[in-house]
């Protein structure tokens, strides 16, 4: 097929462009292997995992699908444990409501790329590498460019498109207000600054030289060819595969993305202690979304487990990070690889661009 | 020319499918005049100016170009003039720095639209009147109606459209996160759940059956064709605009909007005490965006007005509303009439569409 932009496409060696985007906790093996059957990137969230399990879920993936496939890892830092008595204080109410008491298991917690994911990388060499929050330090980043790997960078700004662009990244996603789950800003700025994707799209495929990928409120293919138009080589896909059989969220999420709630998604640090976009379920509807209290990412996660548990055991996600970007409502429900078809076919169809004769 | 929905311009009667955005203080005759002459629909804002000021400047801009004139109102309801005294203190060491008095003098204020407004529009009929912050009483609104004007409203949400919809407007201009100036919320929601354009855009046109106008973040034409693929029938433009020569901004906040600080842009309450997007002042900078202490809109320009009138004296916006959306940077400096051929050239171009044949 023909697109404004195949840099992106030719780069890593796909035919629709698109890139499944990993999403720790709601995707995994599946979800990737059925965007790779699509013809989109597949991308595989790692930064929850272990290196074994790493180069488990890419044989799995691998030995299931053909076509190029992405790992993400986070590059924040980690803060040492902090003292959470002002958050557990604040959750106090709910751990009575549901007679739980507040855990200090840890659980899993996000953790950023280090020497022995570098190590699982350079084993199972993927087709490319994306990474969130910045970078890794520039030993761990000459490790991951020395296996010939696509690097990917995500700015939430222009000065983090450039700041990406001068340590070499081959390729930069621009992520928008719109999108769900975390912000991936690693650069200081208010975050209420962020600019909404028709803004920031056309400004960071100006500032840099290398294609551009689009994230953040592209719901179907109408997104995808607006995307497009703005000069986007590639748009990243979350929310709209969280609709997919393939996703891991619960029942009660993936039906609260279709409802009016899914149009009131924001901004909160009370999931993890980082900013990430998500519905309104209780736990934010009744605190506020955004509280001192909480502890730095990733740790809020810790004392509100046992709540998220015990919720979620009855159905429901009062106390889940149920992320969504804005566009949630624009999705359907199709196997991945039939919704990657779907898209790519409908934006050709969209941008009127006739497919190249055979 | 052939555009992918013409039903706002058959319905208004323009070419090109842009409406120049009524901006009070910032766009006057002038500017509405070259955007008429480039074949937009021109705009002139009507709430800081009295009806006699309304009849002579349409008449003026009739005068000198053809075509389709909207006028902009605003219903949002006057509070009681409010004890201001905390607003003031914040404001003392400002007061003190420039050796200025606080006054009492409210300035031009924004008002809302009422019955000597309504008799204004039945006077000089005009072809199009677009509503901010919601819609004037059933009577005042019928009014209008009755003389055969076409009707805008102007949503932010998905609710908002659909209340507009009920009400029987004619279009509905969709405005997302990225706009600059007042967002023209009128239903009780989070501020910082606005929708960016993307994420708004194609799902207010697939919640309403009337035509829809996209606004905020368009910079330029690839703004304007990626709105039309996400279904919308015409853009609003304002901060485009405002790079014009017609447009009445100062030379500190032109020059402002081609710099780094316009890629900050954020919304503040500080200016009118309604939120409006808006470059990052040294006001907003010293005292954060946002603040209780600012009075409920639209009194909080009065305290602020000789700490404004002082910095501009010495060329600066210390304490100006220099609103902005997130694309200024896209702009260029045209004049109106230029700006809007070329602009509706280069999208109709981008869309890859052909003109219709002779």
């Amino acid at each position: 097929m023909s697109w404004p932009d195949r840099r992106f496409l030719d780069l890593v060696g796909i035919e629709a462009p698109i890139v499944q985007a990993p999403m720790a906790g709601a995707g995994g093996v599946d979800l990737a292997v059925g965007a790779m059957r699509g013809g989109a990137l597949g991308s595989l969230p790692c930064a929850m995992l272990t290196p074994e399990q790493i180069g488990q879920q890419v044989a799995e993936a691998r030995a299931l699908a053909k076509g190029p496939i992405n790992l993400n890892f986070f590059c924040h830092t980690m803060p040492p444990a902090p003292d959470d008595g002002a958050w557990r204080k604040l959750l106090q109410p709910f751990y009575g409501e549901y007679g739980v008491e507040p855990s200090n298991a840890a659980g899993t917690l996000r953790l950023p790329f280090d020497e022995a994911m570098a190590e699982a990388v350079e084993t199972v060499r993927p087709e490319a590498v994306s990474f969130h929050f910045g970078l890794p330090a520039a030993p761990l980043l000459a490790r991951v460019k020395a296996i010939g790997t696509l690097l990917i960078g995500n700015a939430t700004s222009l000065a983090e498109a450039r700041w990406l662009a001068e340590r070499g990244v081959d390729a930069i996603i621009a992520q928008g207000w719109e999108a769900g789950g975390h912000a991936g800003r690693f650069l200081p700025a208010r975050p209420e600054a962020q600019m909404g994707l028709i803004a920031l799209l056309p400004q960071i495929a100006d500032a840099v030289d290398v294609p551009v990928i689009a994230a953040g409120g592209i719901g179907d293919a109408r997104g995808i060819a607006a995307a497009l138009t703005l000069g986007a080589s590639a748009v990243q896909l979350g929310t709209a595969y969280l609709h997919c059989p393939e996703s891991l969220i619960s029942a009660a999420h993936r039906s609260a993305l279709g409802t009016e709630a899914a149009e009131r998604t924001l901004f909160t640090n009370l999931m993890t202690g980082g900013l990430a976009r998500g519905l309104p379920v209780r736990l934010i509807e009744e605190l506020g979304p955004v509280h001192a209290e909480a502890p730095p990412y990733p740790y809020a996660s810790t004392a509100l487990a046992p709540l998220r548990k015990a919720s979620e055991e009855r159905g429901k996600i009062d106390f889940s990070p149920a992320w969504s970007g804005q566009a949630a409502r624009l999705g359907v429900s199709l196997p991945a690889a039939e919704l990657t078809r779907k898209l790519a076919a409908e934006a050709h169809a969209l941008l009127g661009r006739v497919t190249e004769e055979a």
